[in-house]
């Protein structure tokens, strides 16, 4: 691995993943070696200057990780492995866990010590000075093996209000050592931004060295504080691009940068490739086996998405009335949720993606209004159901015939458990193009049975059927009163690892409403692979 | 509603929640009136100053609201309602909003005007002159009808960016109106640090007038926003305490109040409420019907979770070893499950019913104790179930006995639909004291042909059956990602007219879940029934 171009001087700002090191840290998170290959081309894809691909004095998995790894040939990013300074009481050469991280084999390594004196004392167990040799000893020997040196100091910012003295003393001792870069870490991640830059500003000053910083989000201000850092003069940002890591994450990279490009006018990826950020995104979660949040800035399905009617009048007006930035800027997209404030405006809006010649005063405009009116008032909700009001668009337009017909399905239920445990069976029969199938499964709940039975009925027709993984089930009682017959709403997403959508049905029938929900998204799948793979004939 | 202690004199810090208004904007969020009610009464118990609590101007539901809130009464808090500022080129008297805005009878309302030049002339297409005409009629107006205004200044720091001069007029125009304090918005949530703290400093030093905050999280940075600004010199955060709100969502309460109380040592909740602050924010997250995120800051299942093997090493020596708060202070854990402190001490009350001497230590305590822990990590959470719980302590105590067996019970559920429309068929066997009962039901759907099929079977041994009536029915799939396999938890509310409890039942089949939480509720109307008519021999 040589230097690539998205890792320049050290005068310019980098971007430091850690998603395959601490983020691997996060709760439910675990990688095979395959998911970390995957996760590197990506990471590399996007552009970050440094992606931390494992600590292998921890986790000696990781050692098999940085073999196959070397097969992959790197566009934009520097692999780094992660590691701690020796233990107390031996040499380097004798310490386990140093000959993992050169067995790694990285041009880069980053390697952690201790800067808060209570850490040491009580935690370390060490006197204060043999840290102090800990970390000078630890850098030394690795640049003497010919790496390069990030120092990360662990707890920066608890040692430095702890005991400040004691603190510089140990980022002199890593620069002593020959550390080439200083990463400031707010390990606890409970620091607040004004302490960050200053205490930032203060090392860039003593040390005339490239500073980075290292944020986690247990005060829900790791991205403010990265930035802030950066304000403060530091020149690397470490985090994970989706924010996942120990406790409450760490900085996550991909709302950091989008701040640093867009709101502070700092390049920190190749020239285009913010505008691949969403979907960057969306992949990386996939693999990870992670949600996106809705809610996530910048990337997050709903971080361009407008409700309030007033909200929705002033965003036809100009978009810049109620966004920060462009959606198409970081890749994602505008949306316009349907609520009962909301009005016409966004439909007309959404019936352009279809026809941009479409009139405000269009009779099939005023059709679709009125058929989302009569379904609003059924109980359906399109906001956060893309996937099915495209399909209620496209049949309003005569752009949809439906992939199959349903004869029947029959599903029953029982206590105690059937078969295996399962407590629900269900048989499904559809015809598609004159022939029919019938099949049958079983599951967890009727819903699930059924979600079984017409997989397997819709494959035989429909291979991509395979491909749709369910990711969100979500099921809101509408009018609560009525109780076991109350009219319930299912909201499903999913997604086929490349998109992803969402679809609705309600009934008074749980079962139904599910089953209404399951058509819509299988239907979008399908279409979405008509699109991809008749688009020129269209 | 008079002034209340949680909303002092104006020096002091102030909690502003706007999780009925500005939260009701969230994707997927409906309010109900009773949904509102309850969280009226949430807010209050928690303690913040100010509730905002709907715009009855843009929301007719509202002002029914309004009417029925005025029964509560309310410890902590003050209500407001929202509006706008009249329209242009009509007089205040003639605006319907403004008439909509005084029906609504609170003593506190808030009025938000136009600070951007941009959003004056391209959206709101007035002069600059008429908008600030606006807002001045407008404060006067509402301050000549006896309310307290506060007024917010809708995007005023991209207002304050573009056009100082302007931004700054638009203030002066509602401190002539009367306005008794001034509320800077970050309405399109983009705005940095640094930038919010410097020109809230700006205002508080140019008016002498109390200053509020009001940040969207467009930028990730909604909480450090907040603090900033306070640091700056505010002395009002507004916000919703689940973060729910339009697109990204608004700043999270209940990060800014653990932050503000632990960090910067400013009092915002009367003494003690801070370690309620997690099982409130399920609470209210439950009455939403949204999901806390696992990993948001201080309230999340993961704020406190350690998985490094190192930091559990070092967090067995000393707690302050990675976390940067103690759990307990803000009503978390250590681990996943729900607050063992407030979950004891809600334990123990509950057992002081049955014996009023027992201890805080006893044996029977900490097996209640453990039992309740087992049961939430399989999905169950008693806060909103009290019934359920009852049961639990009875069970525990030996105070229990079944009032029935179930043999088995057999759904089927079909489409196309069956006799009179009808989607679903039961069938129930149980036995009550060595007599069977098999009955049949059918309904809209599983759960309800089953709850049909077991009253029909009760009732011919517990006529008491008949008086219960289920007002509520609430559905959260809990780990929705495994999607139609996903665990559910059901909740249940009921009456017999005289009283009102809730039920919980968690299993991965919707209608096992359903059924436990039936159960629950039959048998507590059950045991009612038993307490009212030999409480003279118990």
């Amino acid at each position: 691995m040589k230097a690539k171009s998205g890792a320049g001087t050290l005068g310019t700002l980098h971007i430091f993943d850690s998603t395959l090191r601490d983020g691997a840290q996060g709760e439910g998170i675990s990688f095979s070696v395959q998911d970390k290959l995957h996760l590197v081309r990506a990471l590399d894809e996007l552009g970050v200057a440094y992606i931390e691909a494992g600590n292998p004095g921890s986790n000696p998995k990781d050692l098999e990780f940085f073999r196959e790894v070397k097969k992959i040939k790197l566009d934009n990013s520097r692999l780094v492995a992660f590691g701690a300074t020796r233990r107390k009481g031996i040499s380097c050469a004798d310490d386990a866990n140093l000959a993992s991280l050169l067995a790694a084999d990285t041009e880069d390594v980053c390697v952690f010590g201790k800067t808060w004196d209570f850490h040491v004392t009580e935690i370390l167990k060490a006197s204060l000075d043999e840290n102090l040799a800990m970390i000078k000893d630890t850098v030394a020997y690795l640049r003497a093996q010919g790496r390069t040196v990030i120092y990360d100091a662990e707890h920066w910012f608890d040692g430095y209000a702890s005991n400040p003295e004691y603190a510089l003393s140990t980022l002199r001792a890593a620069v002593e050592g020959g550390a080439q870069c200083l990463v400031l870490c707010d390990t606890n991640g409970g620091t607040l931004p004004d302490a960050v830059r200053e205490s930032t500003e203060k090392v860039v000053a003593e040390f005339g060295l490239p500073v980075g910083i290292h944020c986690h989000n247990d005060g829900g201000m790791a991205v403010a504080n990265s930035l802030m850092a950066v304000k403060g003069g530091a020149l690397q940002v470490q985090g994970t691009l989706i924010g996942i890591g120990e406790r409450t994450g760490n900085a996550n990279l991909s709302t950091v940068i989008a701040n640093l490009e867009l709101k502070m006018g700092l390049s920190c990826l190749p020239p285009g490739k913010l505008a691949t950020l969403t979907p960057m995104v969306r992949r990386v979660a996939e693999i990870a086996n992670v949600t996106v949040e809705n809610g996530m800035p910048f990337v997050g399905h709903n971080a361009f998405a407008h409700k309030a009617g007033m909200h929705i009048d002033a965003m036809t007006k100009n978009p810049r009335a109620y966004e920060h930035v462009r959606a198409e800027t970081v890749g994602n997209e505008r949306s316009f949720l349907m609520s009962e404030v909301a009005g016409r405006s966004m439909i007309i809006e959404k019936l352009r993606k279809f026809d941009e010649h479409i009139g405000k005063d269009s009779p099939l405009a005023q059709e679709i209004v009125n058929r989302v009116k009569e379904m609003e008032h059924e109980g359906y909700q399109f906001e956060g159901a893309e996937g099915s009001f495209e399909l209620l668009v496209r049949k309003n337009l005569g752009k949809y015939k439906p992939f199959f017909d349903l004869h029947y399905y029959k599903i029953i239920a029982e206590q105690p458990d059937g078969s295996e445990g399962c407590t629900a069976f269900a048989q499904i029969k559809i015809g598609v193009d004159g022939e029919d199938a019938i099949t049958a499964g079983e599951g967890d709940g009727p819903v699930h049975a059924l979600d079984c039975a017409l997989r397997k009925a819709l494959e035989r027709f429909y291979p991509g059927v395979k491909d749709i993984r369910l990711t969100d089930f979500k099921v809101r009682v509408l009018d609560s009163r009525s109780a076991t017959a109350a009219k319930v709403r299912v909201l499903i997403e999913s997604t086929d690892g490349e998109e992803a959508w969402s679809t609705v049905g309600v009934s008074s029938d749980l079962i139904e409403a599910s089953w209404i929900a399951l058509v819509d998204s299988f239907e979008y799948k399908l279409i979405l692979d008509v699109e991809k793979r008749f688009k020129a004939y269209l």
